[in-house]
């Protein structure tokens, strides 16, 4: 491979190298008048004053993986921390770590999967940083990769309140969509299982499904989406901060039959499994057939699902009722069942 | 070491370790009513519209230097971009990449560094991100080590408008003090090239210098830091940005001994170095005297110093006369003396 078709050292440095990388790549792909004035730091007009700030580091691999790649992962995993604060993303930054020797055109495809989730998210791209490090976390096949961390700026609609911590017993639980597409799929290309090849990622951004389900349904109580440490981890979150118990039913868990498959085969469970274009929903039981109908509206909310309900027995626990017609705690993992699955 | 005493794969899964991790550590160190909620998004309030988004990533080897650590390296480096647009810093996020094995000791050290530097820059980490990697990318000694982004969220001062673009021929140029200290003294470290024991970084956050100046002098042109690149990339961007020349004095140029020494000893150029409590100021002819009276007044100004002057001769271009009574270009270098210096 000729050098300029792969990353260097000096690629950033903050020379010529790193100027031709920016103006020939990022600006072309991702180009907006924040963004184009390449000063240290970018000026943005937020006329609203009740914003959401959030930031997340990507370090799957592999880097492209079906579904999805790490550009679109860093775009919809940020957006959807915005929208789970039910607040509308309005700006991004980049921070870019190369692995010296990759190349360009994996740099190219990754900075276009960038600028079109961005776009679809309907969010720009504000700032960005470019760092170079030597070889030393390979990719896939040994190839070398990349570590992108996005952070968030969103402005709060009004009016709306979400928190892990406003459940209350009485409320319907539902989640978006099928549970543990993210994961399976991540696994599946990482480990070369030769799995169903239908495994596939679910990453998306969400704030299309969230934004117009708050302007229908503003009282909506909680908010998460389910990504490290699945379902499992988003109930644990919201009933210890909210101080309820939580109930779910493991027939009412909308799982896609090959994740089904392959979570068995591997004796894992899909509630802990990661999910990147899924939100768990927690809203007044009053409230539950109007946010159903509204998320099954809408390509993302298909398989929208109540798979329990909250209440003031074992407060602080998840517990759910099993196929079989037992009963078990649903705990947070220790560790994780996969590293580096975001 | 025991295992509790150095970072795991689990501790980046987003379960108990994490939590762990988040509780006993980031929470302790940095909490503030935004981060506490410890929610995918961090909730705020920015009264002010007009405002500065700004990140960077920071891969510095080795993370613990003369004179700072990567910990207040990214705190500074981002409110210095944040500085640098006229911007009060506000809020800062924080994400952390690990490296699996990275003492926590290490790790504490660097937080503890990072929340010393946000109190003494008036800013809150407002949210975060953890994640681990494997081994492969040594510190010192072998040692694991870490990678960290900060973004910034800022208020631009009203009435102010600072531009590398804003420079008119006659305009003088100054640098807020001593040019060349942080990479020297990375250099140092890392390559035990066994110099000046003297060489420390000057990292700095630089609003408590450049607020005041801009009250004073709200018509201040441009401001830059000169960080990777050093002074010579900061003067080439504002030369080619506000298309017209810059000419200025070798001998005019503040520098350490020991800085000089080491340069001259390593045939490196101290305008090439990089900076990380520097600024380049180009202002009006008639606020010369006012912003370096301004300046000399600050510790970190004391050494501040009119090194040159933009003309309406050799547009886009940075000409240097030197110490010989000869001229030569300054130029942005290609790539980079020195790797992993910020």
């Amino acid at each position: 491979m000729k050098t300029q078709e792969i990353i260097l050292m000096g690629h950033g440095g903050g020379g010529l190298l790193t100027r031709q990388l920016i103006r020939d790549l990022m600006v072309r792909e991702l180009g907006n008048p924040a963004l184009n004035t390449l000063d240290d730091g970018a000026c943005v007009t937020v006329p609203e004053q009740y914003l959401v700030l959030t930031t997340d580091s990507y370090v799957v691999q592999p880097i492209f993986f079906p579904g999805g790649d790490i550009g679109k992962l860093s775009v919809c995993g940020t957006v959807n921390d915005l929208a789970m604060q039910g607040a509308a993303p309005r700006y991004l930054t980049l921070g870019l770590i190369l692995e010296e020797g990759l190349p360009v055109a994996d740099l190219g495809r990754v900075i276009r999967s960038v600028g079109a989730a961005a776009r679809e998210a309907g969010v720009l791209v504000a700032a960005g940083d470019t760092k170079v490090v030597e070889r030393g976390h390979p990719g896939r096949a040994g190839r070398p990769g990349l570590f992108i961390n996005t952070a968030g700026l969103g402005a709060r609609k009004p009016g709306v309140d979400v928190s892990v911590s406003n459940a209350r017993p009485g409320d319907a639980v539902i989640v978006s969509g099928t549970i543990g597409d993210h994961g399976m799929a991540i696994m599946n290309a990482r480990e070369n299982l030769g799995l169903e090849s239908a495994l596939e990622s679910d990453v998306a951004a969400l704030w299309s499904l969230i934004g117009p389900l708050l302007d229908v349904v503003p009282g909506v109580r909680c908010l998460r989406d389910p990504t490290r440490g699945g379902v499992a981890a988003a109930l644990v979150d919201i009933a210890e901060s909210s101080s309820c118990g939580i109930r779910i039913r493991e027939e009412a868990l909308p799982a896609r039959r090959e994740v089904r498959g392959a979570c068995q085969l591997l004796g894992l469970d899909p509630l802990n499994v990661a999910n990147e274009g899924k939100a768990v929903i927690v809203c007044r039981a009053e409230d539950e057939a109007a946010v159903l109908r509204e998320l099954q509206r809408t390509a993302l909310g298909r398989a929208a699902a109540v798979i329990g309900r909250a209440t003031d027995r074992h407060a602080g626990a998840v517990v759910m009722e099993t196929r079989a017609g037992g009963e078990r705690m649903v705990a947070l993992p220790t560790g994780e069942d996969l590293p580096r699955i975001c």
